[in-house]
């Protein structure tokens, strides 16, 4: 028998610990900002939001944070994930270079978005409250937050845009088979949705706006808190354990990456892949090239400014200091709704800052090329949005093989794409083009940063 | 930690054979039989269909039939396949039975199909062929062998029943992603497609047609072999990998099944499962009960009749002997498509003549309630057919708790729901009817049974 193809680990094997790479970092990120006062924000003032134990986590300094058992039990419905050797993929590329990829895609709602959601509604729980309110796109991270609260036995509301409600019923009959209720975003139920329908009635939605519903409807009830998908500290750190464990699996073949790749949108599927190997690197251990892959309609990383900015577009939530495009900026419309973010986690934008990874950008066909061909080769049907770390890891074992190296390439599966065949099927029909942001619009979007309210930070 | 949730074998424990249980049966299955000959068929008859290997295997008395190691190898990419144990649901029902299930959606395309479109497609490829052709209706059985089909570099020929083709465009996308062409049936590509469309241009199809479509093609194009997603004793054979996992698995958790349960619609799925189970007790281990469950509405099992009939509406198949409702039977619409057929696998039928196993059906609404309430405590939203599996595990684990009996319950979850959310859908908002079958329809379907053609078997 030729040598494994999967690594996996035993479940006795799952990580104890989240890691904080805060700890680790040689400068500290900067603070996130009130608006109103311009000073750091305090705890306190999260805690209409979010439990005790989640805001401790997002100003954490510590570097191992104990995972607690419920929510450890509850990822052995399927962690530690399978990392996977490609060998067939390598074959294909006829390269020397050897391709590890860990794939994501075994949670039950097909996306690394659980390792967040579950321990998230833990916390809530934990704090009393009976439901948590969320905003959705396509409906990933909805439908992974509805999974936690039904084994939580917490109601959830999730705000979902409307374009996306009515285009992708599929996703909504997901979180309402787990008993989550779905509401088209912008709604009646809320002073900010009210508004923006009465100046538009047929208001189309979007994400910044579903957020700012979720945060108001969990800022007005008490029984209510708020759960976010990306970006902040916290999130990073709990889908941290996909490195952890990756970190154990290469080890079991018995290779180090040289290379690690992950797509972003928020980040923290990138950073819960990287971050590990980042903070093993400045400890001393071995330098690893990681690179963040982003979508060329809405490359924050690669074009963004360094700034501060609101995470959300109804700018209710505080100010955090990223490469952003703009909270006003929108992107042309893509295939990868997951990318469709105008900023960047801060801890992701501080490492780019500090020159610990690179960013690249790819045009939507160049990503469904690479899906298809993994597809064909590995037999996994990947998420639109892992399809950018795909062609990053193919392109960069094209290289190898150009340049005859046998580099250790390991890249982020961070979902299957069974929920996404509308975007294989406008490939195969050619009409998928590649679209790029308008110049204009970006550089207007980035003359409104609000600069000035952190004038006393 | 709590005792394990995963049962996961590693790759090199990946069985080395497959299990023919004809070799262990007291009594041997009845032979197909030639409709124009009145005799067994010979294997030169179906040559023109499938390779030599498969067909040493349709007729094959030996124990264990060894796995090539190609196909081992692309077992490899998903298998072993995981085996759980459903604490939380346990938890929910409050019963002393355990409960473990084996999880087939690993795999690919999402179900178990994918165990013998490889090794279909490793044998045709072997023989030289270089297209396959076959049917599909909901377009499950489609994408696993345009899988197979790409990683064996084999054009793949798909007639999907034109209703199905218009009303899931998503499965067409996974087949065509695979790189497989895929046909609305009836076609004009064939005699039988063309008669059909001549008498009604707009006939919406039907899995004997399709089915009847593609072994044309295969007949009439020496390039081009056919293959069966179930029924024939090949395709049950190659199935039974999933059984053979589960005894080693079943080992490692320290338990053995007191009840072995699975859906059943052409067998395949259900045999895989029990037949390793039934061979072990044939050879004088543990007696285990085995449960058949199927769909009230398509009950072969529960209320066909065993006899002599067409494995295919279109009658150019071998007659077999079987439990059916009657080749012409017409099952009202009901969502499990996977599981509308009007016979059943010869083996399975078989044995339920020989006593060795037990049949059960519900209506749909009892199975989708028993697939929500394993996705709210398991997490994995599973297909309609598994449905039918788990609610036949959930009624014997309530029934052990009026009884108060920890008795040892294993099903096969044979798939995912990813491409059935239109019927979770219409179960949530109360539109799923219970059908029941037109009693006299099946009465008159039954009198058709061809009986008189094999006077002479």
């Amino acid at each position: 028998m030729q040598e494994s193809i999967k690594y996996l680990l035993d479940e006795t094997r799952l990580p104890q610990a989240w890691y904080n790479i805060v700890a680790d970092l040689p400068v500290p990120p900067p603070p996130m900002i009130d608006p109103d006062t311009g000073r750091p924000v305090t705890a306190d003032a999260l805690l209409p939001l979010f439990p005790e134990a989640v805001i401790e986590q997002e100003f954490s300094v510590e570097r191992d944070i104990e995972i607690p058992r419920p929510v450890r039990d509850i990822y052995r419905q399927w962690r530690p994930s399978p990392l996977h050797r490609a060998r067939r993929l390598e074959k294909a590329l006829d390269t020397p270079a050897k391709i590890y990829f860990k794939y994501e895609g075994v949670s039950p709602t097909g996306s690394h978005k659980p390792n967040t959601s579950v321990a998230q509604a833990f916390y809530h729980k934990e704090s009393g409250v009976k439901r948590l309110a969320t905003e959705t796109g396509a409906g990933q991270w909805g439908a992974s937050l509805a999974f936690a609260g039904s084994l939580f036995g917490l109601d959830v509301d999730i705000y979902m845009i409307r374009a996306s409600f009515e285009q992708k019923p599929y996703r909504r009959a997901m979180m309402e088979s787990y008993g989550a209720r779905c509401v088209a975003s912008p709604s009646s139920e809320t002073v900010v949705g009210r508004g923006m329908l009465a100046r538009k009635a047929d208001h189309r939605g979007s994400l910044g706006l579903a957020m700012s519903e979720a945060v108001e409807v969990a800022r007005r009830r008490d029984d209510t808190g708020y759960a976010l998908g990306s970006v902040l500290n916290h999130v990073v750190l709990h889908q941290t354990i996909i490195g952890a464990e990756a970190i154990a699996q290469m080890e079991m073949a018995g290779d180090y990456p040289d290379i690690v790749i992950a797509c972003t949108g928020g980040g923290a599927n990138f950073a819960g892949m990287a971050f590990p190997f980042i903070g093993a690197q400045l400890r001393g251990g071995t330098k690893t090239r990681v690179i963040a892959v982003e979508p060329a309609a809405c490359p924050s990383l690669s074009r963004g400014k360094y700034a501060y900015d609101f995470g959300d577009a109804g700018h209710l939530m505080p100010l955090v200091k990223m490469h952003t495009l703009g909270s006003n900026f929108v992107p042309p419309g893509f295939h990868s709704a997951g990318l469709r973010y105008h900023g960047m986690a801060p801890l992701v934008s501080h490492v780019m800052e500090l020159g610990l990874i690179e960013a690249r950008s790819y045009q939507q066909s160049k990503i469904f090329e690479a899906g298809i061909l993994f597809a064909r080769t590995e037999g996994i049907l990947p998420a639109p949005e892992a399809n950018h770390a795909i062609r990053g890891a193919i392109d960069e074992a094209l290289r190898c093989r150009t340049e005859g190296k046998s580099e250790v390439i390991l890249f982020n599966l961070c979902g299957h794409g069974h929920f996404d065949m509308q975007a294989y099927m406008d490939h195969a029909d050619g009409k998928l083009k590649d679209l790029d942001y308008d110049e204009g619009e970006l550089a207007k979007s980035l003359a409104a940063l609000p600069a000035e309210r952190v004038a006393a930070a």
